[in-house]
């Protein structure tokens, strides 16, 4: 950049980023964006239609091929469509009451980088193409990284078309509102066999890189991780007039469930969550007969999982016997350890080190479609600071100057990629 | 009774008694029976309907005058509507996944009570009113004592009006469906200065009949309660991604309120609960924002009901210092303690004593429409013997031999309140 503050034609200036970044980043934060702050894009949902009308209106706009593949994950392609393609992007779904950074921030990146590699004069040998997979969060029918999981076969379609949302809508009908036939879902080894590398960028959902004073991070893999059913068996009674010492109350081991699973996540390493809790019958004057909740461990190793898990359920178990409360833990989903291609994550810290934007090293404990690729070809991630480290909430964010490091350090990835072998 | 089981015309035996008791029990508890094995009857509904329905059929078949009032509130009058009136009865609508005997042992023994009274003959001198109160158990639009606290004014019916329930209907429109017009709902002066006295017959709602081997209880009145919202305002964020130092997350502080009530209520002597409760966003891969709970508290002194509160609020402010939690709690509804009237109950028990029936004294931590009544006449109440002591769920209940020992009790009640002065 010159001392004018106008770069060469060949190398665009952060205001010129800037604008386009702001451009469309505004348009699709619009969208399922709630009074409360929070971004709500449920798939197959009238937000999820608006958002993919935003994917192929961008694409469109750039002159790149548009395609919804039979799993419903978007693609646009630049130059065309082609073989050993280098892909990039996220994901366009969030969580109920999420942030508007998860998954938006990789697909916005990917068409921004495009746009960086064309103003500079970049002409790769090698398509790039920008994904959008679908329902990423699995907010909605239940399983996460859906889109990469039917399409590397991981999920059977069949066994998708009858579950039911928290409303009563069969997977198959929502998916056929948005036009995508569910009969044709499924295992789709031709699509993926056309990609070279998938490099997902993604805003921090930890707060690693703030203290370390640094904007970017490549991501080494994904921590283990899994998610246990709790049922809690007690007796429904009247809140005025049964006894203490006559109560089974399954809300007092959900407390103990709750604490147990903090300390043994503390002690041994890891981190442990009860964020969904159902109470049976939930009323405020009544001893609940029931209560479910689900405990999600994760950690970097699986043996320290498996430990926070087996501590917690023998405290749970106790407390469970010392109420007369019965306790039932099943494990719902096990995500081993997954580490990304050794050799893709060299060559990509040694080309954001040859750009001057060095990266440190970090695993994450989030889910990504990264992690279901990563057992059919090289996958890599990028991760752009989260000042606040908060995630899947409206406070999670980039500031915009390291959210252009960002498309920045992401373009290289994909010149560098796309350029050879 | 004759030694070969047969009473005499004027004094039925037991088995008549029993079979009267089980055709009207029978008709009644298969209204909004459970597979269950629970009873659902929520204001306002089909099965609020039906319940209705039996009402009228049952007093129509004994030649009883009925009437529903502008509150929804149902009378069936012996011989027919009068002045100065005794009257007995309860209520047909139960709680979510509640028990059959709850509310509905009161009605049903009030009609056999009157059965009984014929049979031998009595020709009271004030008539004998069978009362079934409207939205005792305040499930569906939150308001318990309902029909009792509109006809005494203690309940402002256009406040009612727009309530809603779960399912977003609001109070005036469940009202009319059932051909009650809301408008003309309130307080019922009138209808209430027909009554001299009223003595609700109730299941026992704890267990201090069975120990003492004793099948029936006189009511001292309603143990002060109250319930308290509970908000606890933490940050939502990822479950795999937030550190636990970085996290402030209200599921902690929400055990420590379940753990810090329990504790409470055992060291000051009463009972504390925590039967509802409402996480947001409610994610298993997310810590949650936000958790709303409430606090049920009741003991036989107010000052231990404050006591209990007060320990347990000092528990969880602390508990939200820690976590970085914010923590507000609210009376939401508070009930001071009720004595019924000294002089009917001493007539009563000496009524019972002199029957052969003696009756032992209890409180009830249960709220009851005997005592929002009894602020404008003379209550009562009665209890009979419940050997689980559980309420509110499907395991409640009495014997038949002893739900047949409280219609005699009742039947012998009414027959002396209705002779005279």
């Amino acid at each position: 950049m010159t001392a004018d503050g106008v770069g060469p034609a060949t190398e665009p200036s952060d205001a010129w980023l800037a604008e386009r970044f702001l451009a469309l980043w505004d348009g699709l934060a619009a969208i399922g964006h709630l009074p409360s702050g929070a971004t709500e894009r449920l798939p197959w949902t009238a937000e999820d239609r608006a958002a993919r009308d935003w994917f192929a209106d961008t694409a469109t706009a750039r002159g790149l091929t548009v395609e919804t593949d039979r799993n419903g994950n978007l693609w646009a392609w630049w130059p065309g469509p082609g073989d050993a393609a280098i892909a990039t992007g996220s994901h366009l779904d969030t969580v109920p009451g999420g942030g508007a950074w998860d998954g938006a921030l990789g697909v916005v990146s990917g068409f921004l980088a495009i746009d960086l590699l064309r103003a500079t004069g970049v002409a790769p040998t090698r398509p790039i193409v920008v994904v959008a997979w679908t329902e990423e969060e699995g907010a909605r029918f239940g399983v996460a990284t859906l889109g990469s999981r039917l399409a590397t076969g991981v999920v059977d379609a069949a066994s998708m078309r009858e579950r039911v949302d928290a409303a009563g809508v069969t997977f198959a009908s929502a998916v056929a509102a948005l036009g995508i036939d569910p009969d044709a879902m499924g295992s789709d080894p031709g699509r993926l066999a056309r990609l070279h590398a998938f490099v997902e960028l993604h805003v921090e959902q930890g707060r690693a890189l703030q203290p370390l004073g640094r904007a970017l991070a490549t991501g080494t893999g994904i921590d283990p991780h899994g998610r246990w059913r709790v049922v809690l068996e007690g007796s429904g009674d009247h809140a005025g007039t049964a006894r203490l010492e006559d109560r089974h109350d399954p809300m007092l081991v959900l407390a103990a469930l709750i604490k147990a699973a903090r300390r043994a996540a503390a002690r041994h390493g890891g981190v442990a969550t009860v964020g969904r809790v159902i109470v049976q019958p939930n009323g405020s004057n009544v001893v609940p007969g029931q209560v479910l909740a689900w405990l999600d461990a994760r950690a970097l190793e699986e043996d320290t999982v498996r430990a926070i898990v087996a501590t917690t359920r023998r405290s749970v178990e106790r407390a469970g016997r010392s109420e007369g409360v019965r306790v039932t833990i099943t494990e719902e989903s096990w995500t081993p350890a997954i580490r990304f291609d050794p050799g893709l994550r060299a060559r990509i810290e040694a080309i954001l080190h040859d750009a001057g934007m060095p990266s440190v090293a970090v695993s994450t404990a989030a889910g990504h479609d990264a992690g279901v690729l990563d057992a059919h070809l090289p996958t890599a991630m990028l991760f752009v600071r989260n000042p606040t480290g908060i995630s899947h909430a409206p406070a999670e964010g980039a500031s915009i100057e390291d959210a252009l490091i960002g498309v920045r350090a992401l373009a290289a990835v994909l010149a560098d990629l796309a350029a050879g072998p």
